[in-house]
């Protein structure tokens, strides 16, 4: 009676996928609201940096031919004829043997230069006219950074797509993006499937357990990018069910739902996607956990039908949905990042299947250590907290010893790789796996 | 006509600084929103976990004193009196040679004490009753997941002022945390000074430069869990200026200023906090950059004077005010996390300060590798927004070639270290300078 499902590779199924992903709009937000959202264009250069030729120390602003045969024995006066503050402009052109005492960041006078550095001079003063006295010659653009040298007009500065922490505020206020434009976060809806679950406000009864898939997912949905929206738990009856589903539909870019995914009696959703006449991209993935992830497109839109098992939904939100809401937000980067790590504990059992075990990065003396959480009954719950990494154990006929090199899915990134640095690194994986005498 | 200022270690500054700590209150927010807040209270299990014994496999649920002697030869049969799926309650007593089909998740029924795996039984049906052959024996226990095996009710699962990831929503829903305890965050003020400064909506002009600073720490203090105000930029006018910090104080919980604390004409602050009455903690530290750094305390309440060069805000900020807003939201490790990493270009020129370099971490084969940004004139604008890492350079009277080790400050941690080891770290920093040559 059991259907037989075929299973495909990771990667197979994110190919499949990306046939479907979309791109979103883009909007304006003041900047202060800008910090954590995605530029939803290129971030360009208004102008040159520096804007003008300025003094990048405190000192005098000089003329270079004037110093010329300047020395400890042959001095040459210069008459300090004003000063200039950071944001001022001298309005004199300087002449001959005159200087003016210039600031950081100030503005080069007319006629000057050079700068020569404030502990270079002999300052003092006769009849309240200040003079210096300067015993080394200056060539001409000596402490002086020339208009453009740090940022032409036009460069593009940050990619569209790219998040937005403080160094890119930073540059967004330097050229002036009061409003940013930044990409539209995609609605993504959340369904719970699952008689055993209570509401999260409920009290606990026998057999029940509360529901925490949904809320998990919608955190991770905020992390990826995307905007959640809890729909609730499917009803006990089909044709409700199939209603909720087509009602959300509407209502998102994507849709999640947790459980209801495998062949069992309870077990919805394949019903849901025939009766839509939804075109099921996969609905077995060579990968523990979560081998039953169903990924479903109708009519262009994307519809996600992860694990009800706690581990299971969360490796398939990262691998599958969370790429899917970084292209939506303009990024060409929408994998997470993968590095090679020194496996933590022993995995002895081989799995035909590639393993995405959750866990959390350590460092010992500059190396990245993968360490596995949640793998003890004792603690599969209090460990979850913890999670910053996925390692990925690529399937295969042997298992894998503590010290061994693995890859490791850096959950928290934001910079992102391409598909094909995402699949590159798996090759690492597999090759370390053939060696792994090696790594031990 | 200078002022002297002594020059204090950056530990020390920390240290005179947390004297003035403060710790904030607790709110209510609903589990959806708590993502990216704080623990404000410790999480605890209000429940075993499991809550009830339960299968953790499809299959059987028996009495394993039933199939003792089940073997090839001679195998037991048992009649399957009913299903069980998650979330039910069976209601009968399950008696001799009885067994019930049993889903994951599943509550064991009343009697039984084993579940046999799905592929161990033999199933048939005579007369439309279900049966099934076992031909092996299950001990007591077999295959169930006991109440509380995973978690005993009463244990903390994570501490308060823990950064509420996907993880943690997966717990606090578990455990019926509807409405979540957070750390209120606490109220940052920001002023900007310089007169050099334009707004970001204004147009450029000769000799002025956009404000930057004020924004990209209003960024920070968001990422460093802060609910940043902007205050504007300060006026010309020092009897204004002083007004504007007075009324500032009454509104925030801590005060930023960026710009100022320099020792030149057009530096208000020192002036400003010496007609406050307030206590300078430090006004110069063994920093670059930052050296200027002013850290002032004015009844129990701190104020940041950071610098008003970007490399120098941005470092001040990390370094003091980054814990100061942890330990507000409650933490026991408000420092960021410190790795040691394989410096990736050349610092000949020694320093006797700390140098504090901005960076972006990179990986090779499984190391940590810390490339410093912003060292040329042609990219300090353009790769700010790549840093994610401070390299530490301890000052001394040598300087640092590529491929040594050195500390890096991990500026996207969420899970912090504290105040001892984060000067643990300096300790080996300082170690690998000495034995440089091992490691070029």
């Amino acid at each position: 009676m059991v259907e037989r499902r075929k299973p495909i590779k990771v990667q197979d199924a994110i190919q499949r996928m990306m046939n479907y992903k979309k791109t979103g709009s883009v909007q304006y937000v003041p900047i202060e609201d800008s910090y954590g959202h995605f530029l939803g264009q290129d971030l360009i250069a208004d102008h040159d940096v520096p804007f003008f030729d300025r003094s990048p120390y405190d000192g005098f602003a000089v003329r270079a031919m004037d110093t010329v045969g300047a020395s400890r024995s042959n001095p040459v006066t210069f008459e300090v004829i004003g000063e200039i503050g950071a944001g001022s402009v001298f309005q004199e052109e300087v002449g001959k043997k005159q200087a003016v005492r210039i600031m950081t960041g100030a503005m080069i006078p007319k006629g000057c230069d050079a700068v020569v550095m404030l502990e270079l001079a002999t300052e003092y003063e006769v009849n309240g006219v200040a003079y210096f006295d300067l015993k080394r010659s200056s060539k001409a653009g000596e402490n002086i950074s020339f208009t453009g040298e740090d940022t032409k007009k036009g460069t593009v500065l940050a990619s569209k797509g790219t998040f937005i922490n403080p160094g890119i505020v930073a540059l967004l206020a330097t050229f002036g993006y009061k409003e940013v434009p930044v990409s539209v976060k995609p609605k993504v809806g959340i369904i719970a499937t699952g008689s055993e679950l209570l509401e999260v406000g409920q009290s606990l009864e026998p057999g029940k357990i509360r529901n925490s898939n949904a809320y998990m997912v919608y955190a991770q949905v905020k992390r990826a990018g995307g905007e959640p929206i809890y729909l609730g738990q499917f009803s006990d009856d089909f044709d409700t069910c199939f209603i909720q589903v087509s009602e959300a539909l509407d209502k998102v870019d994507f849709l999640i739902t947790t459980g209801g995914v495998s062949v069992g009696d309870y077990d919805y959703l394949p019903e849901i996607y025939e009766k839509l006449g939804a075109n099921v991209l996969c609905n077995k993935i060579a990968m523990r956990p979560g081998s039953v992830t169903t990924i479903v497109e109708y009519n262009g839109q994307l519809l996600f039908g992860l694990s009800g098992n706690p581990s299971a939904c969360y490796v398939g939100f990262e691998l599958f949905t969370r790429p899917i809401i970084r292209e939506f937000l303009h990024t060409n980067t929408p994998f997470l990042k993968k590095e090679v790590a020194i496996l933590g504990a022993d995995f002895k059992k081989a799995n035909p299947f590639d393993r995405f075990v959750r866990g959390h990065l350590g460092f010992k003396d500059g190396r990245l250590i993968a360490n596995p959480i949640g793998l003890d009954k004792s603690n599969v719950v209090s460990s979850l907290g913890q999670a910053d990494i996925l390692i990925q154990l690529p399937g295969g006929s042997r298992g894998y010893e503590a010290g061994m090199e693995v890859s490791v899915i850096l959950l928290e990134d934001q910079e992102g790789v391409s598909f094909d640095s995402f699949i590159k690194q798996d090759i690492h994986s597999k090759r370390s796996k053939r060696n792994e005498g090696r790594y031990v």
